[in-house]
């Protein structure tokens, strides 16, 4: 750590930590999106990464930071999303309890994959105080670890493997976008680009309905995110205080995008690639296209953040 | 070729011939069915392929077959589907006509991909007679050369590559499994397992409401495809009579499998590979589903062939 940056070091040992445990994931291509874009694009697709996202990623790198007798009491944290499921596969397969506590208004899909790997539950109403005073009490009956889902070195280092295979995989890429929610991914893509790349620009989606990242970078200080309104329900929280740092330094523009760009870029991803994305993940194309000048001619990479949707709704995003 | 049998340097002159022009497709794994399977499971995605489908490689390598003077006058087939849509690319990417006969109750989808990639388009009664004499017409007219979708060795070794690069990929392959309409997958899958797997056993995927080439297996017979009855629309033609020989020869059993383990199938690998697949792919997994003693402990390929879907259509299949 150099002023609460990491270094490249602690992501190459992050990556080493991690590889026995997650999937180096693809890396698809369409020449049909790039036709539209008139960019060449390089999608990173952390949807087929273990447990459907990139949370896989930052949650093996800080449970296996811990040490071996701290682990055996299990991991622990709240969320209502992908970084639940991450816990409990990351628990499961180091064979340790991972304790999720979750609002009580979480979707069924998400419940559903976090028993499947096992993760044990405690249900708390839906407010953050809820969830923080649920969570203080099971570490404390437990002594459990708390992992957090992106305010965290750990986790940011775990998250910024993703970008250091795809700068690997794609020799020249100039310009890298990943979703910005918590902005664990994005100062990890960010610290990744500006390490292991060759001069590749930064740059970021965010819904328009949920742009605190967008106000935080012009006001130069986090802004809260209040009463978030967007499709892409893996980017509604408040960006973090040890992530914001990076991501003033590092990023260079945050892209805005509505829900029916976001919709729009997710059927396209779906029918020209054939990868079944979520609607956050969707942002990065709906960016690409909305600021085409940003990215024309340029070897573009895009980080696909994850996969996880309830098939049983998706009827509602493609009838037209 | 050595008794209607094309040999292992077809193929890799095939592949030589083939790999500017279309995708190294990546290989997926999924722990959860793994567990589900009990097999070590490798799924070959041809759904990523260009134009949706593994059709590309046959239709590439026989354009490419061609003499220059003869690709000139363009290339023709007569198809409702992915072949279609292969040869248009093929045409639009070489720079030569691509002339498609299409039966008048054609997919939009598929219309619409073939218009995509530039094809010529004639549509024609729905039945093979008006199929065959309106391409006969339009060859007439053009001197267009004849690419078929199946029946042809140029497609059989073409086809072929996707199931060499799955062996180079997945050292100690121990089985493979392919779906089987006209039989040009499969065919090509076989040769390559015997040709640059050890012992890898072969096996093919049916459906059972078009259920011939498991028919024509148990008569060591062609037995003609008459009116099938499945959601899995690219399986519906019957064997090719340069197919069925290396089909008898080379695959140890057909699989066949019901619509409803088809969608059950083709919703798994949705959920947990994040891939789009098209019915007839799934009938592969549906197949390992239905017959666990045949794959249990092996490391199994599973060539999934295309993800051509209409996702206005989808909302029917998951519904429940």
């Amino acid at each position: 750590m150099i002023n609460g940056i990491p270094t490249a070091e602690l992501i190459v040992e992050a990556h080493k930590r991690i590889e026995p445990f997650v999937h180096r994931t693809p890396v698809l291509t369409s020449q049909s999106l790039n036709d539209l874009t008139g960019a060449e694009l390089f999608f990173k697709c952390e949807n087929m990464q273990r447990g459907g996202a990139f949370k896989a990623r930052g949650a093996f790198n800080a449970s296996l930071s811990l040490k071996p007798e701290e682990r055996a009491n299990g991991i622990a944290t709240h969320s209502s999303g992908n970084h639940a499921t991450a816990l409990s596969l990351a628990g499961k397969t180091l064979g340790v309890p991972a304790f999720v506590v979750m609002p009580s208004n979480s979707k069924k899909i998400k419940v559903a994959s976090v028993n499947a790997f096992g993760g044990k539950i405690t249900f708390c109403e839906p407010n953050l105080k809820a969830r923080e005073d649920t969570l203080a009490q099971v570490i404390s009956s437990t002594g459990a670890s708390f992992i957090p889902p992106y305010d965290d070195y750990r986790i940011i280092c775990g998250q910024a493997t993703s970008a250091k295979e795809l700068i690997e995989d794609v020799p020249g890429l100039q310009a890298i976008i990943a979703p910005v929610g918590g902005g664990g991914l994005l100062s990890g893509t960010a610290l990744s680009s500006r390490y292991f790349g060759n001069n590749i620009t930064v740059f970021a989606a965010e819904p328009a309905g949920a742009d605190d990242a967008w106000r935080s970078m012009r006001e130069g200080a986090i802004i809260p995110s209040v009463n978030p309104n967007t499709i892409a329900d893996g980017l509604l929280t408040s960006l973090g205080r040890r992530n914001f740092p990076i991501i003033r330094e590092f990023v260079k523009e945050i892209i805005t995008v509505d829900d029916s760009d976001i919709v729009s870029a997710m059927r396209l991803i779906w029918e020209r690639l054939k990868i079944i994305v979520e609607p956050s993940s969707a942002t990065v194309l709906a960016a690409v296209i909305k600021a085409p000048h940003s990215f024309a001619g340029k070897k573009t990479g895009l980080i696909i953040s994850g996969g996880n949707v309830d098939l049983s709704e998706t009827a509602l995003w493609f009838n037209s």
